[in-house]
């Protein structure tokens, strides 16, 4: 797995707290960007976070290289609607490289090891035997794993990417997909860490966990929090 | 494959119509829905259609059942995101039926057959034995290959469905999502026959094909007819 | 103000307990929807709502007439991006009926009051004066107040008629789209009770209020109520 | 009216070509990016126009400021929603300026002018006289007009900017949109002109004229063209 940032939205803090300001105040937008330093941002940020005013934060995006996932992650990561996606396509690429994912859990035990690698051995090999026979990639790689390896080009903007995270740096979430996420996580602190402050699992942003019977138990549930609450309040 | 329709808004082509119309009337949109009729609104939607004025479009939707569909063909789907999806979960449920999705090119060669339907079986083998040796569903499914079979339910308003099948009923296509396209049209056109009166591969919505050098051939090319016009004019 | 249902998809409870069956059965959705009970439904909602799995509610749509509402609510309802609109168009629908949206603060001072409507029926008289010089009406409209009147047409899917409901019956929201949202959520509560059992005001859905310190003060605060927890855990 | 670019992705149509490059490569999209340069991404985007794959535009984005417009061109250019906007809000924002947008078939006329810019300063005047009464400026709004100046930050990506060019700066979109969107298109042909050189409206982009009826006249209809094709192909 390989993730890095190809680009992004230059002085991302400053354009969202510029565009924020824009709906409070009579000056023109231009103004209000060159206006802006690094600490009134950091300060705009900070009020927009405590409010939950998302929607400045669409105005900037960041766009990540993904290598060396599966094409399991692929199906999970393009369920992000409020995203822009160019992958790798197994109509148009020939399978070569033999590259798999190996779940973590796999390595565990050499015997269940054994099993997987000669299974995706085997799919690679009789791949190949289809396309020599004059098989269309598009037919042939019916037979591909979903751990046959892929890329993708993957933009999103900031508000979006905080929902993914949400939801994707949660311990309910698959480890590959979990791991991809905390990756972006990374990345984007350095860049932007006003922004994205709080950015890392659901519970990470709220302080709870939503996830009821299937949480993990590291935060507490919402009911949990609300009936300390209300019965301290009787 | 098999693809039915679980539901759909009631009287589309009405709704629809209503909708249009209350762009340039100062009627309230109750008493416009009252007053359509099957034969003013067949009127309305033919103008629409003159117009290419396509919003009007979005209030209808149509939720459809389609299982007994290959991976690979997930992966395409759920690339249009204008659309809701629900799909059966690799993670959760586990993979019982070995139900595999066989190309129509694989079944003419018997030998090209044999390769193809022992890979899936073997696929099939080495998954069982991974559950049984404890291996969560989420990881053995990694060995499962596109070829196995999945359901879902999706949703798409009118207006991303001549969307869709634009892309989808074309040559271009792969075969199995064509399929699927192809039914969606059969179902919606005897519903809303007027709504859906060109639907289908973008060159029967328009008459030209964009695919430029991909083309199929059937259609001639946007730069060919505009050649023939300009050279007429001069 | 007047706030109809025009139309909806037909059982929507079942449709989208049946979609959420979907992503955890190896059945057909056709059998998981053929197989789901009015009770049976009841139960999967609650199960949905209990671990925030939204994506399902996308399937049902609810489409509304909204008549008698000021262009400031216009404003305000179409800056919601997951939902269809068809707008009557003040380019081309001349303003003929002078009718005009008050709010209540307005009422309350009679002296107000006068300034108000006279400043109103200046407009409308400018207006039909522009009219009558040949002015287009997209060029005339440009000395109609925010207080016209318009009709539209409203198409929002479940999912996002909660998050509409969750910011518009908000206490901060203006009077106008707050009653809207209100005859909304009495509408589509009267026809799936269990799908919006928790439709109102993000305080209602989540028993605490985000809006830091512009709340109202009705629910408490996450922070206050985490505030509580750690104390107690601690 | 003024528009700015305030931010956009750097080096966009690099971006854009390795994006889609990554479609049909085995190779990372590092180094795919690392390898690009400005005469293979035209060449690229040359490619992409010709088959139409509009996908990896949206891989960019740009950022404008747009202010002196009217509350009427607000109400049409939030109609986009594949966009992201932070405007100047009239709730929290008073109307101090007076700062009114007219039509240039206003100037023509100076009798039309006079009732125009007449009706225009008695709006204002009601409406700092409703605010001294202590009338909330949510309220008050309700008497500006539509021709209310305002300011906004509005991102879109380079896809919905196409989509966005083909509509509003076709001579049936309304003169102050269609400025502002042939002022956009200026700028971003400055900073990316192999990705918007076929910016402009529908008739531009594609050589026909989509509008039926209502079209200005200065491209064929694509009925015409097809018309004349079909002829003489027989």
């Amino acid at each position: 797995m390989k993730v890095t940032l190809l680009t992004h939205t230059p002085e991302p803090e400053k354009i969202v707290a510029a565009a924020a300001r824009c709906c409070y105040s009579n000056d023109d937008p231009n103004k209000l960007l060159e206006e802006m330093t690094d600490e009134k941002a950091a300060k705009f940020l900070q009020k927009l976070n405590d409010l939950g005013h998302q929607s400045p934060l669409e105005h900037v995006s960041f766009t990540f290289s993904i290598s060396g996932v599966s094409r399991a992650l692929l199906a999970q990561i393009t369920r992000h609607r409020l995203a822009s996606f160019s992958v790798r396509s197994q109509r148009y690429c020939g399978f070569n490289s033999a590259d798999f994912i190996q779940p973590p859990s796999i390595k565990k035990n050499s015997e269940v090891e054994k099993i997987f690698d000669e299974s995706l051995a085997q799919c690679k090999k009789n791949y190949d035997e289809l396309i020599e026979k004059n098989i269309l990639k598009e037919d042939a790689r019916m037979i591909l794993p979903n751990a046959a390896a892929t890329s993708m080009v993957v933009t999103m903007n900031a508000r979006e990417l905080l929902h993914f995270f949400g939801l994707r740096c949660c311990n309910r979430a698959q480890w590959e997909i979990r791991s991809v996420a905390n990756e972006m996580v990374k990345i984007v602190k350095k860049i932007a860490p006003n922004l994205f402050i709080k950015a890392g699992a659901i519970c990470q942003q709220r302080g709870y966990c939503p996830e009821g019977k299937f949480s993990c138990g590291k935060a507490p549930s919402l009911e949990k929090i609300l009936g300390i609450y209300n019965r301290q309040k009787n």
